[in-house]
């Protein structure tokens, strides 16, 4: 199986940058673009978990946008033809390690289908002090 | 794509239960045969994050077993013939909702390679109060 393909590596480093942006945006329709519409499709959020694309969509539609964050290290692979994983820290505005606060961590995985690389698996959390 | 392959949706769902009965067991060999043997292998724990196999290896022998843990809902979805999803709930003893507990949740993304389906990404937190 090949690992990292440069133009797929390429490819996924592009979708994941397009959602954080979207995140940052609140654009709902530029992040429910990125995520599989399927039943399958499941998010864990910091304080919520959600099975399904319409589970998804319903939180976001509430929501009313994310904390700003800035990106930690990132770290994505590709095995073989259509699939990745996108593993990320953050920092949100205000809590990095400098103001002693805890490091987010975010990871997706992403398929490869015929209308683009898309999220079907994502989880996003704080660090905490047990493991 | 080819979604949830029987034989393959019931080869994830084995791997994935025979990891959770050595995690329990603090089968450190058998967590490890388990986990792809790569410095691309990356793990968020509830307290830690993990890059590269030799990192989760070095935390797996330092950190004397689990907290023991019962599952809660399991969500394993297979996309196409070699990668799948696990997203699972966990309370650990003591900590359920009945306890007044937080949730945790486990995600996992599994590949299969010529030795078998191995977890390449694993992210394990506690339900937050914030989202």
């Amino acid at each position: 199986m090949r690992i990292n393909d440069p133009v797929l590596l390429a490819e996924v480093t592009h979708a994941f940058h397009a959602y954080e942006t979207a995140l940052m945006a609140d654009d709902i329709a530029a992040m429910d673009a990125l995520f599989h519409d399927a039943p399958t499709t499941n998010r864990y959020g910091v304080g919520e978990v959600l099975y399904g694309i319409e589970e998804i969509r319903a939180f976001r539609k509430g929501r009313g946008g994310s904390p700003q964050r800035r990106l930690g290290r990132v770290a994505i692979t590709v095995y073989g033809a259509s699939f990745a994983t996108a593993d990320a820290e953050f920092f949100r505005e205000g809590s990095g390690p400098e103001a002693g606060g805890r490091r987010g961590r975010q990871t997706q995985s992403w398929v490869r289908f015929e209308d683009g690389w898309k999220v079907v698996s994502a989880h996003v959390s704080l660090e905490g002090s047990t493991s």
